[in-house]
C-alpha cells in the first residue's frame, strides 16, 4: 500500500500512535503546538514545526525568496499565536540543490530575519544540506505561555459563538490571481491595487500574534485555532477535539470587496474561497454567547466577525443560508498524498 | 553564484549572521545544541535539529527503514549528549513521495519509537507532506541540563588531554562494507561477525547519552563534541571555538581489530577511517592533564582513549607518529555543496 492510498491524515494518525505522551507532556499531537511542562514555574513551553516544499507548497516562479522566508516563519508564529503564546526561539533546516543561487538563499534568510525581528523570536541554530532536487525548508519554533492562559482546540461548548479575524479566503484568491498572471494575458484593470493586496495576503501573511496573546491574557476564548487548512477544515479540527457541532451562517462569513472582485473576475465563488481556502493564518475561535464582535475587535486590534455558533454534536459544521437551508459543504482542506 | 561554489560552511556562516542572539540566548549557532534560558530555574534548554535526506545521507537500498528511524533520532540525541544534557521532547518532519510504501513509513516510525523509548525522549508532534522526489526526514529535539553542568566546545585549554570514547572510524568502515556488498561478489569470509558489527555501527549508532551526562555531572570535561563529521573535523570545531591547537598521537588513536580487518580487506587505511570517518556519534572531549583514561572509562561506562593534548594555537590539529613526524592531514569532514 502506498501513502497516496491512505492520505495525509491517516499517516499523521500513525505518527500519533508513537506520541504516547510522557513526563511533562501536557498536550502532544492534536493541537497547533505541543504544550510542555519544562519552562519556568507557571509557564509552559509551546513547540511546533512546519514544512515548506518547492513544487508542493510554493514555486519559485510565483514566490520571491524573501516572501518565502517571511511566510515560512509566519506559519510557525501563527501556530504559537493559535495557543495564545509568545514565540521565543527557532531553528531553520534548509535542503537546497547545489545549483541554487546563493543570492536566493540570502534573500530567503533576509525574509526569515525580518519576521524574526518583528516577532521577537531569535534564530538559534539549524541544519543545512544538499537536496537532490526540490528545496525543503523546515522551521521548528519554541514559544511559551503562562500555563493558565493556554487556549486549546478542545474547549468549545454548545452555545459558544464562533468568531474569525480578518477576511479568510483572501490568500486563496491571491494564489488564484498569481496563477492567472503566470498563465499570461491577465489584466487586473481597475482592480490592480485590490489584487496586489490579495497577492500580498498569499505571499506574506501576517501571523496574529498580538491577537492571540490578547485573547489568552483576557481568557476570552474557549477554543482557538489558526486558519491554515481552510476555515471549515480548521473549524472541523476544533469540533472533533471538542466533541461538538457547529452552525455557520453563510451571510455572516466576511467577504471583503477585494475578495468579491477577485471571485467575480476569476469565476470563483467568494464564499467558497472564504470557507475552503487555506493559508490565511487568521484566528478562528469560540467564546461564550455574550461576547460581542466589536468588543473582541477592540481587544484583539483586528476586525472580528461572528460567523455562527457551536451546537451539540455530531462534530461537523453545517453552513446555512438566510432561509436556514444547508449550503452544500465544499471540498476543503488539503491532503498532501491524495492524487489530484 | 551557486551554493556549490561557496560550500556548506559558508552557507552556515550566512545563517549565523541572522542568529544575533537575543533575550535568553546563552549559546546560539556554534555548538552541538543551542543553549537557552527558558527552563526551570537553574536549568537551561538544549535545542537541536538534524536533516536526513535520501540519496544524500542514506539510500533505501543500504538502509532499512527501521534503522534509519533509529539513526535519525540517535543523531539528535547525540547532540544533546555532546552538551551533557538529557533529551526531553522531539518533533518529526517527514516529506515522502506519494508512492512511498506505507509499510516503509511504519517501520521508520517504529525505529524512531524504539530510540525514543530507550532515551526517555517523548515524540510530541511534527509535520508531514508530499515530497516531489526524495525522502526528507528532520527531527527537532529539546533537551535540558543544569546550567552549571553544560559542557561547551569552547572550554579546551593548552595542556588539557584529548579523549575519545569507543572506536571512531567503525561507522565509515561499515558504510564501505555495505557499499562493497551492494556492488556484489563480496565474501566476508572469517570476518563475517566483525563486519556485521561494523555495519551495525553505521546503520544503528549508539548515542552516548549516559556518558555525556556522567561527564557533565562530574564536571570532568573542559570541552565536548560528538564525532559526526569525523574525529579531526570535530576536533577542529573544538579548537576553533577554544582558540587552541592540538597534538594527536597517531599510535594512540584506537583502531579496533574489526576496523583493522575491514581496512585490510578493503584497501583502506584504518587510521584514516578513524580520523576522517564520520557518523560515529562517539564523544570527543578534553579534560585537565591529570585525568586518566581508566577512571574516565569507569565514570562514563564506555571505553575511553587518550589520543593527544591541547597545545597553544594556531587552531589546527597536528597528527604525529612515534618519531614525532607529522602525518599528512587527511581530507576530512563532509561538505554537502562541494562537487565530489
Amino acid at each position: 500500500m502506498k501513502l497516496s492510498e491512505i492520505g495525509e491524515f491517516a499517516l499523521i494518525d500513525r505518527l500519533a500512535v508513537l506520541a504516547r505522551g510522557g513526563a511533562g507532556v501536557i498536550q502532544g499531537i492534536g493541537d497547533d503546538c505541543a504544550v510542555l511542562e519544562a519552562g519556568a514555574p507557571g509557564t509552559v513551553l509551546l513547540f511546533t514545526t512546519d514544512l515548506l516544499i518547492e513544487h508542493v507548497h510554493f514555486d519559485r516562479a510565483t514566490t520571491p525568496a524573501r516572501a518565502l522566508g517571511r511566510k515560512a516563519l509566519a506559519a510557525n508564529l501563527s501556530d504559537v499565536a493559535a495557543m495564545g503564546g509568545t514565540p521565543r526561539f527557532f531553528l531553520v533546516n534548509l535542503a537546497a540543490p547545489p545549483h541554487t543561487p546563493v543570492e536566493w538563499v540570502e534573500a530567503l534568510y533576509a525574509g526569515i530575519g525580518e519576521r524574526a525581528d518583528a516577532s521577537g523570536a531569535a534564530l538559534v541554530g539549524g541544519d543545512t544540506a544538499a537536496s537532490p532536487d526540490a528545496i525543503h525548508l523546515a522551521i521548528a519554533l519554541l514559544g511559551e505561555c503562562p500555563e493558565a492562559e493556554v487556549i486549546y482546540r478542545h474547549g468549545a461548548r454548545p452555545g459558544d459563538s464562533i468568531f474569525v479575524t480578518g477576511s479568510p479566503g483572501e490568500s486563496a484568491a491571491g494564489l488564484a490571481l498569481l496563477t492567472a498572471e503566470l498563465a499570461g494575458g491577465f489584466d487586473p484593470g481597475a482592480d490592480r491595487a485590490a489584487f496586489e493586496a490579495l497577492k500580498a495576503r498569499h505571499l506574506d501573511p501576517e501571523p496574529r500574534l498580538n491577537a492571540g496573546r490578547a485573547l489568552a491574557r483576557a481568557r476570552a476564548a474557549t477554543a482557538l485555532i489558526d486558519v491554515s487548512d481552510g476555515l471549515l477544515a480548521d473549524l472541523g479540527h476544533v469540533l472533533a477535539r471538542s466533541g461538538c457541532g457547529a452552525r455557520v451562517e453563510a451571510a455572516r462569513v466576511p467577504v471583503s470587496p477585494a475578495l468579491a472582485a477577485a471571485g467575480a473576475r476569476l469565476g470563483l465563488d467568494p464564499l467558497a474561497l472564504a470557507l475552503a481556502g487555506g493559508e490565511d493564518y487568521e484566528l478562528l475561535f469560540t467564546a461564550p454567547p455574550g461576547a460581542a464582535p466589536e468588543a473582541l475587535s477592540r481587544l484583539l486590534g483586528v476586525a472580528v466577525s461572528r460567523i455562527g455558533a457551536i451546537t451539540p454534536g455530531p462534530d461537523r459544521a453545517r453552513v446555512v443560508d438566510a432561509a436556514e437551508k444547508e449550503v452544500p459543504i465544499l471540498p476543503s482542506g488539503f491532503d498532501h498524498f491524495r492524487p489530484r
